[in-house]
């Protein structure tokens, strides 16, 4: 049978089952941007005739990474907030009111080609401008899952205290909807769907109840899910708390958001019976490990989700605080906070968070039938991760295989060497095939150093950092 | 004046002071391995006139690294011990007795080129056949500390119960002590100091009472430092109770160990009295967050020693358990792990484990007059932080500058592009100047697969990993 391309002799990890599905000299042959077999080597280059050939000698071939949450804007300010208490108030909170949407799409731009060299290939991003960001996916070529925030809080949480209850305004729920519902219409579903869109009320504690509800009943009707924060820390209980003397996950229940179609980021907050209904009610959830332990020093409970038989997705969540915009990174430190946070080596072996990363992940952003493994059917969005990187070596087949521990605690990102979505190559050895790395890198570069030269005069609310600088000591 | 090297247009990070030392528009000036002149470009480049001139614009440059506690051997079996509880008998148990001194030194000089090109300059190895590694630290050009175990315990904690005392062997103590006297005699202050040697009893409880002492009385006459495991684990205190009825740290003080000659690995099982004690006698600290981390889920107490008042450096440890040798990674997890443990994101920022990977961990290994700032009269061992690389993006000087929380949370280690030690390139755009890379590797990986094949017939000792394999996750 002739196809499109045929990868060979592959240390295969398809993600089928119930572990890493290990295929030795495995192969894919791909048609059509879809998988159409996965096997050994030898049995499907005799079946199928390739346009192209791609040989994977020394190389580990998985799916591609979902990063289940991120705000890729975040991008433009890598850096500046980190270190301190209160961090949306005043590590974030002076920078804010400075963004134009000019300076956070070339943020986007940046940290997306950053998770895509480690491997990313679908996107959840959260972020704004998300029409201009939808057009950056479309042209270089990643999966994309957009939502963008549907809120009635200003940008003035950094003249808050901690006690005040946030300021709702109307006018800026009714724009924010608008924008959702116009990137639904845009771009929902574009391009055999990989381009798809979700709904982002940015939590319970950002918008009012009447929106909340407007909100859950586009979702019912156009079938979108719901990507929202919920529980994200102590900060949002105490909003619930202080307006409607209920918790987040009890509120949300009393308005019917409980239920398949909400994927739940952080959880922080979240009680084990929290967790627990959660998952009965067949909610998903996203742990972002990296921002939630830098931000705020605590390690979310996705092992409870686990447990209770949920499915967790992994986030990068945004740059100008966990810093990193990569999965690898997200699975290293997923594993090892859950492991301190129980006093347990054995917590979230290296298989479980790859499965976190790739096909749980997917089924947690309701992709499962499309991505997360590689299978008959799937779309052919793979990763190569190059076994010669001193990183991953040495490789050792018996008497166990060492790739996945080695690819989750010892890869650093740089270890990929190809990455492709819908079968079409978007990177390969450090080269971007689809847009102008350079170019963005200078963008991004610029409209920083114009952003923060703006912020100037607001240096008395930025606490830590910039004393620290003061000091001499960033 | 004519000087060897001139390194201009750095942003410039000396670590002097009790800061960072930032210098904009930087400039060092090399002479003989050592650092003649450290100040703004402008006024070194009229004062000197260079062999060599290194443009450092759009880097990051700043001392070399310190890994203060490796072992680098371990490098040739990354991966085979993860996710595993009783990590020393079940995890690398199985493996050891089939390791030769070939196939050790196979694995060494791996981790050491994955450090030097992640900016490790001083590798404090604590390793196996250290005659051997030695040799190969002559060549490469780095800066090394070697240390070898001093111990009396057979290869054989994997066939003991977690209750039995560990049998004690004089003639390994012998032959082990004399190892390290030959390292001493043959390598302490080679090529002016560049490599040294320290005496490494393994820990208290791998050798006798009399061989401790025996040890100490030859680090007082030689006046040498020892490199110790110290508390490193539960594990440990029960030996210590078990067999002298007292815990590490009071059976150290009482044979005369309490002094600022120790150097204190891990401390893990340390209360907060025992380690101010260590710090009141001046001893020093190394912390490896990652491999203790990874191995028991727990966070040793670095911010209790820092608190105290005294000096902690950072260790990798081995790459069969934490993965990674690279400082990079150890600042990260080790302000995270801090941030965890108190909940709070205050807890160690950026700089301060910036300084315990520079210029603190070079005082906590006895260096610190030699390496860990840039400033006059100190060696000449510098990073190079390529600040193009997306993961340093953007570059942010004003209102504070974002350098160093990139480096420690967002850097991965390939953004080094540039290593100097003693003034000389050892490392330079993913190209080793002074050893042959694709050797190193092939060698690495042909030991590893007949290492572990050998180890084939152990199956039933290996725990959780095996079971994995054989349920398809790994």
């Amino acid at each position: 049978m002739k196809i499109d391309t045929l990868i060979v002799h592959a240390d295969l990890f398809t993600m089928q089952g119930k572990g890493v599905g290990y295929i030795d000299n495995g192969a894919v042959a791909i048609d059509a941007g879809k998988i159409v077999a996965v096997g050994p080597t030898d049995q499907l280059q005799k079946e199928y005739t390739a346009e192209e050939r791609i040989d994977a000698t020394n190389k580990m071939v998985l799916p591609g990474f979902v990063d289940a949450h991120l705000h890729s804007y975040w991008g433009i300010l890598r850096g500046v907030a980190q270190d301190t208490s209160m961090w949306m108030h005043k590590g974030v909170g002076p920078f804010r009111r400075y963004l134009t949407d000019e300076n956070r799409l070339a943020g986007s731009k940046m940290n997306i080609l950053e998770g895509l060299a480690a491997g990313t290939t679908t996107f959840c991003d959260y972020s704004t401008p998300i029409l201009d960001i939808a057009q950056f996916y479309k042209q270089l070529g990643a999966r994309a899952r957009l939502t963008c925030f549907i809120k009635e809080v200003p940008d003035v949480l950094d003249t808050l205290q901690e006690d005040d209850l946030y300021p709702f305004e109307p006018a800026i729920g009714e724009k924010t909807l608008h924008e959702n519902l116009e990137l639904v219409d845009r771009w929902h579903g574009y391009d055999d769907n990989r381009i798809t869109a979700t709904l982002g009320p940015q939590g319970p504690d950002f918008l009012s109840v009447d929106l909340m509800k407007k909100v859950k009943n586009i979702a019912n009707e156009k079938q979108l899910k719901i990507h929202m924060h919920v529980a994200q820390a102590a900060r949002e209980t105490k909003q619930m708390v202080g307006r409607y003397n209920k918790r987040s996950i009890a509120f949300l229940d009393e308005i019917g958001y409980l239920d398949d179609s909400l994927i739940a980021v952080h959880l922080t907050d979240a009680t084990k019976e929290e967790v627990e209904l959660l998952v009965e009610r067949e909610a998903s959830m996203v742990v972002c490990s990296g921002a939630i332990g830098i931000i705020r020093g605590e390690v979310p409970p996705a092992c409870s989700f686990l447990e209770a038989g949920g499915n967790v997705g992994l986030g990068s969540d945004q740059s100008t605080g966990n810093n990193c915009n990569q999965m690898i990174n997200e699975m290293k430190l997923t594993a090892l906070f859950n492991k301190i946070k129980y006093k347990n080596p054995e917590v979230l072996p290296a298989w479980k968070v790859l499965r976190m990363a790739t096909v749980e992940g997917a089924k947690a952003v309701g992709l499962g039938d499309e991505i997360g493994s590689l299978e008959v059917g799937k779309k052919a969005d793979i990763v190569f991760v190059d076994l010669t990187a001193k990183t991953m070596q040495p490789v050792i087949k018996s008497p166990m295989r060492n790739h996945v521990p080695n690819l989750v605690y010892s890869a650093r990102g740089h270890e990929v060497c190809r990455v492709l979505v819908n079968g079409q190559t978007l990177y390969e050895n450090g080269k971007y095939l689809t847009v102008n790395e350079e170019d963005i890198v200078d963008q991004c570069q610029r409209f920083a150093t114009e952003t923060t030269e703006k912020v100037t005069k607001e240096h008395f609310r930025i606490t830590n950092a910039y004393e620290f600088m003061k000091q001499g000591q960033l």
